[in-house]
């Protein structure tokens, strides 16, 4: 089924994205009264009849709608790599496993304070148009201080710190069940001891993530499979 | 610790691989009569004293060797895809997760039927060095039949294939005490039911990985991920 990427220009009418122009008109060649499939990652999907069609703007008026629950919470908040390239994969690779939510953390030995916020929201838009995503994931705007990156218990259920400390429990012995979780994965020099003791504080869990030595964006990815695996299973199972 | 990659030259001595040559002389300093530790991807690290040093070649003579066992094996067989970025993208991370076997395979479906083993061997031996890992995986040297790369049972324990099929149960419900496991991935147009069936009638078990639309190197991935953590638990446990 092709989904195009559009958004609302009011409550009828949906306009699809520039960069669906072109496969929507010359590839596929719709025409006015064509129907197609939309989505604007809200959440939603629509049925949509094209009513204007040209090079550089295609519109449609909405027939029908479905809606598509999001069902699980799986936060992913990380200390940005030297090079940006490494953290766009992991936003990407990650995105197509299901993480619902992104927050970039600046911790006492992070590397790197900035990202793009459009360049990075332009990956997730695509990744999501690859892999049937109809959320578009959260991103935090700019990179956030540590100490506000910690989440309260009453916005996710399961909230987890990874560090090297081999006496830390592995993930995989307590992400079952999960409904939603929060992940935190440091930079390549870890958490410092004080990050660690004011996440603690604030009630999070103290993991690791196995015997390899893993870059800082294999670890995210590492993670979020382990917590999107037991979903998967807490879904099928329940 | 600094490790750096070589290669035995004879009994005794060590040639540096010629990428390390200009981060031992001119980064780091090391000079004749230096002790340093390399290791050659065959399960050994040595202690060495430099004998020789110039800008073309660094040779080092052995003073001990410390062996690292091999402890598992963890064997990827899957279908190249389209751009071969994302095959080497896959690679370079499931060495840092652990790999220990890759093999390419020429599926009914497969889009692409080739790629360069120097440059895959190379990305093999950069992400060992990055993650210090002192086996080098193996590599088949070319593309291989479909029925040329089914495993048998006393080569490997477990041995799953991957396909889009609801029913199959999710690899992480099996995933437990695996000490040598075959995965195999198939292509983006996914396995032939013959294909399925072969794999089937040699022992092998069907799996999913779970509700998510996920592009063939991420499956990859996702399923190395799940079997490490059950290694990894496995090994914590027992």
């Amino acid at each position: 089924m092709i989904i195009f990427l559009g958004h609302k220009v009011n409550e009828n009418q949906l306009s699809l994205a520039e960069s669906e122009i072109q496969h929507c008109y010359k590839t596929l060649r719709k025409r006015s009264g064509d129907t197609i499939t939309v989505h604007d990652g809200s959440g939603y999907s629509y049925e949509a009849i094209i009513t204007d069609l040209s090079k550089k703007q295609i519109l449609a008026e909405i027939i029908s709608q479905t809606e598509h629950p999001r069902l699980e919470k799986l936060h992913l908040t990380i200390a940005l790599t030297k090079s940006l390239d490494r953290i766009e994969w992991l936003v990407s690779k990650s995105v197509e496993i299901g993480v619902t939510d992104f927050t970039f953390v600046n911790c006492k030995r992070s590397e790197k304070r900035h990202f793009r916020y459009e360049r990075m929201q332009r990956i997730i838009e695509s990744a999501c148009k690859q892999s049937l995503k109809y959320h578009f994931p959260t991103l935090t705007q700019s990179v956030i201080p540590f100490s506000e990156s910690l989440l309260p218990q009453q916005e996710v259920a399961q909230r987890y710190i990874a560090s090297y400390k081999p006496d830390n429990p592995h993930l995989s012995t307590l992400g079952d069940g999960v409904k939603s979780a929060h992940v935190m994965i440091g930079p390549e020099g870890d958490f410092t001891p004080d990050e660690v003791s004011l996440a603690v504080a604030n009630g999070y869990t103290q993991i690791n993530l196995g015997h390899q030595r893993l870059r800082t964006e294999t670890a995210g990815l590492y993670a979020m499979t382990l917590l999107r695996a037991a979903l998967d299973n807490n879904a099928i199972h329940t």
